[in-house]
């Protein structure tokens, strides 16, 4: 399971056997069911993803009690509530599972020690942090120049998975748009 | 003109005074009258912008027509369409001059040298970037959950400069709320 972590990290930079053999030893194994919270509204982030199998989401509820997803984890990715875990303040952001899950997760204090200590972990952070940003300003930029359609497309065509995985409810609050219409742009 | 931009930057990591040398060399001055543009909609972003006098602004523009304010520089903050400048894309964003302006500008290759060679650029650079991500997440987080007047209230509190100086055009499109709504808000 770690073999999948260590690919995915010599994507990033350029990480010996040894560094990779630290940097994996830092990740705790966790199994968890669908449906449960990782983090809550209100509590600091403590921890970062990576996801082995199954798929998580982080989302937040507006003051008019609707959801808004705004990552979506299958396995072979990483993610997190980014703002609460850097700043270590509470989190706007909850994370939940939305299938049965396991994940390798790093907590806090493992991931800034890595930071001094391994070089390559350094280059990986910067990546990530360029990655996050740039992620979050495209989903900006495609919910006001994209029509629901052209983002259920869009979706369709770079994370099929993603499309057949997860449910419309919660599919509907990742494109930002209703339910039903959802379901309208499915049945054409 | 140069100390302040070394005072900020002391204010990341803790630079010496020949890392600050080599640093604010690689900086080049620059005088741009007021409405100007820096960088177009579909260009490349070359440059990271330190302010020094003036202000500029970083938006783009929906498929409506509106215009979305995502960031205002007043003098001794730094700013650039960071998606376009880190990944070398073709940029969904402007930016403007919105007073007469002198600023203090490092291209793409002198910035990614400078990572090679300071350790402290890089914790600078880090940082950085945790504060775009973090600054962008906030503001999702307040478009969602603030009230039109809450949100200019806040700003006015944050940073009361920007409310005087900016037009109510910009500071609406900011807030992403009406002029009309603003306007009223400021009446009352």
């Amino acid at each position: 399971m770690n073999k999948q972590l260590q690919c995915l990290l010599k994507t990033f930079a350029d990480f010996d056997e040894r560094e990779l053999d630290v940097i994996c030893r830092a990740f705790k194994y966790k199994k968890v069911n669908k449906n449960a919270l990782l983090l809550n509204q209100g509590e600091i982030c403590k921890e970062v993803y990576y996801v082995t199998k199954g798929c998580i989401r982080t989302f937040f509820i507006t003051k008019q009690g609707s959801e808004k997803t705004r990552l979506i984890n299958l396995e072979g990715s990483i993610g997190t509530a980014f703002s609460s875990f850097v700043n270590r303040t509470s989190s706007f952001e909850m994370i939940e599972t939305i299938e049965d899950t396991e994940l390798l997760a790093i907590n806090y204090n493992d991931f800034y020690r890595l930071i001094d200590e391994i070089n390559h972990w350094r280059d990986f952070y910067q990546k990530l942090l360029e990655m996050a940003y740039t992620f979050q300003n495209k989903k900006i930029e495609q919910l006001v120049t994209l029509t629901a359609k052209q983002r259920y497309d869009l979706v369709l065509k770079e994370n099929p998975a993603l499309v057949q995985r997860v449910s419309n409810k919660v599919l509907a609050s990742y494109l930002d748009i209703r339910e039903e219409t959802l379901s309208r742009i499915k049945n054409k």
